[in-house]
């Protein structure tokens, strides 16, 4: 099948889909466990087919760790979906209800975006968790995985295609592309794809972000900052910095930079870098703070890398403007902390921050939709609009305005035969 | 000063815009209303330089028409700030508040977008509405107006900015560029500009859509369908189908074509015409409409066609799902209406049909921010992401997650030494 016909496809689906009962989407996620459960040795031996000529193909470790898909990624994927199954409907939902007249009632109600393109590299877990999350909000869904996955790709698309659309479930909902070639045209079809998440390194989501008109969620670096303000509890600012750096290093919430107070610089310095040596972490600063510490040298370039790793630029400022300024200039957008005892500095840290998470005294490594009590995560967004911050089920969705009339017409507002009420209601939308 | 400059001061003035108390917000709206008395008679100068300059240069009349701003016009965009001001603050509410822990809080704030780009033809009134509805949201605005229009818009902007910044709005947080190329530049700076709100005709909006990776927040077409359901109250069904094409044509929210169910065509096209002929409209039909009343052919072109006058196309289906097929295939996602007396035709009707607004037995044009008791209006929006059908103050606000921790890291919750509670908080951020 072309891109142009799975797309198709997937949004002709996409229409039932969203009428789709919850008892069937349910059931749908149930038969997906069952079948993921049925086929563990199918799945495995397809990875390994994968892993095999992945390894002759000289594939980085770091990529092939995330190939892997064992027993124990299947059964951390089945215990995803069965969280899933047990979340509320999220479509339907009543998100407002106002009565325009006596006979006239206006309700916003929750409903899918209707076709979301997937694109993710390496990781076949993230094709069973986004198609699930998709199938749950009654989205249709078009999979892109990197092409060294492709036989677990492959088997993970057939079951759940098969399982889901045996409970009743849209034929076509879920669509799998498997060429390059595919991905170009799949970033030009803003008339059939509503929505793109794309999971994957940095400069493969600015590569999305940059080459479609199609919405993006989701986010290309996370450069994460604690700053330490004057007046901070050393003890706690030495754990927190610890935590946000070292709790994972590989991920878009790890801390990359941490601001210093210089009032306190003097007295943090020397505890935090003893702390952070038991760790191994690289430090590398500003002359301010090699003045105290004994460590590298940070340019203008460390304030703008995502390290990923066990390093840590630190900056020595004057005040709190200018720890908001650095974070404003140099992040991402994704989180920052502030570790203070001065309510007056974290209200305006909170506040002239431009980030979609901004804490005061814990981790930046408490990011994170599960961690939030979502449930389920689609992912991380710096976007400004739509969603921002971890992003749960409700990412995947929009709303639809739905009024209730009895023959009711605008000219007669306009000629004030009638006039508008305006009254909001407290009820569910029921015809 | 170049569009590279005016975005980056529009960005700066932003951030401290964000944090603005609303005491300062509302004295600036009302400081711009008294500007606007004051200086009527130099608007009404300006605008009648654009005037008679456009006319010399045969400005097509509808632009013209547009383009006039009188005082009228002034004071009716006065009208709009005040009760602009009188809505609550839409910055700084309690969205969701969530205890991770008994000492960890998480809530979910509304914030301002950032900075919001303006293209508008014509209407200098654009320029004052999207102004104070950015001022009110506290939001950052670069505005770019109709050249013809210079004049209006350079007063009108120069009279918001200087009596927004004198009662206290951080300076720069409203450029306006007048060049064709800033236009081009504009589209570019996703760095800068969070969102984009076209005000014009659709090929303007489609041409920005398709020439900018920022999101924009629009609507190209307003293709307005009415099915009329077997069954349906006749007379009903011609009232709303008049008021849907006639009360007003020129706007997005008229209805451009009529399908009608077979069942009932030969008692209901007859009225229709009937009433239809009255007021003028061009009547186009399928063959199955033309062997019962004697119209002209509709075309494959005139599903496509949003007429924005005197002109309405008709069409029998066979059934409701050939209805809602026709609707998916041809609208654009703005507004249809089904009249019927089916409560499961109308479920079906609303659950299907891929449009923001879908009503029952009433008129099209409710569909309207005004209308529907939002008390501003940023447009009407066919977007699938982040705000749809019409757009209040909320379409220009998005959240920040803030959380409270007294020293909490992420380790003992990955060791087990604490457990997450998530339990939902009923009450407002508050430090």
């Amino acid at each position: 099948m072309s891109i142009i016909e799975a797309a198709k496809a997937a949004k002709k689906a996409s229409i039932d889909l969203a009428a789709i009962d919850t008892v069937i989407k349910d059931r749908a996620l149930a038969e997906i466990v069952n079948e993921l459960e049925n086929r563990m040795q199918d799945i495995v031996t397809a990875n390994n087919e994968d892993m095999t000529r992945s390894k002759n193909e000289n594939l980085p470790s770091p990529l092939l760790k995330r190939l892997k898909f064992d027993e124990h990624k299947v059964v951390d994927v089945i215990a995803g979906i069965e969280s899933l199954r047990k979340l509320p409907e999220p479509v339907g939902k009543t998100l407002d209800a106002t009565a325009l007249d006596t006979d006239l009632e206006l309700y916003k109600v929750s409903c899918p975006i209707g076709v979301i393109g997937v694109i993710f590299e390496s990781r076949p877990d993230a094709l069973v968790q986004i198609s699930s999350l998709c199938l749950k909000s009654g989205n249709a869904v078009i999979l892109k995985g990197g092409t060294e996955a492709r036989s677990t790709n492959r088997i993970l698309w057939e079951i759940i295609k098969t399982a889901s659309e045996k409970a009743g479930i849209p034929s076509g909902w879920i669509q799998l592309i498997e060429t390059r070639e595919d991905v170009t045209a799949m970033l030009k079809l803003d008339d059939s794809i509503d929505l793109i998440v794309p999971r994957g390194s940095n400069e493969f989501v600015k590569y999305i972000m940059e080459n479609s008109n199609i919405p993006v969620l989701g986010h290309a670096d996370g450069i994460c900052h604690c700053y330490i303000d004057e007046g901070a509890d050393i003890e706690m600012a030495v754990n927190i910095a610890l935590d946000s750096k070292t709790q994972y290093v590989a991920v878009c919430n790890a801390t990359e930079t941490l601001l210093v107070n210089k009032n306190l610089a003097e007295s943090y310095l020397p505890l935090l870098k003893k702390a952070m040596d038991k760790k191994s972490v690289e430090l590398v600063g500003d002359e301010r703070v090699r003045s105290i510490i004994d460590i590298g040298i940070a340019t203008d370039e460390d304030w703008k890398s995502e390290y990923l790793d066990y390093k840590l630029s630190i900056k020595i400022v004057d005040n709190i403007k200018e720890a908001i300024t650095h974070i404003n200039t140099f992040g991402s957008g994704h989180t920052e902390v502030i570790v203070s005892n001065n309510k007056e500095n974290v209200e305006t840290f909170m506040n002239l921050i431009d980030s979609g998470n901004v804490f005061w005294n814990c981790s930046t490594r408490f990011s994170d939709g599960f961690r939030y009590g979502f449930g389920a995560e689609v992912g991380i967004s710096t976007n400004k609009i739509h969603a921002r911050g971890p992003v749960g089920l409700e990412g995947l969705l929009i709303y639809k305005y739905k009024m209730i009339g009895h023959g009711n017409i605008v000219d007669d507002y306009e000629t004030q035969k009638k006039t508008y009420k305006h009254v909001k209601l407290k009820k569910e939308f029921k015809l």
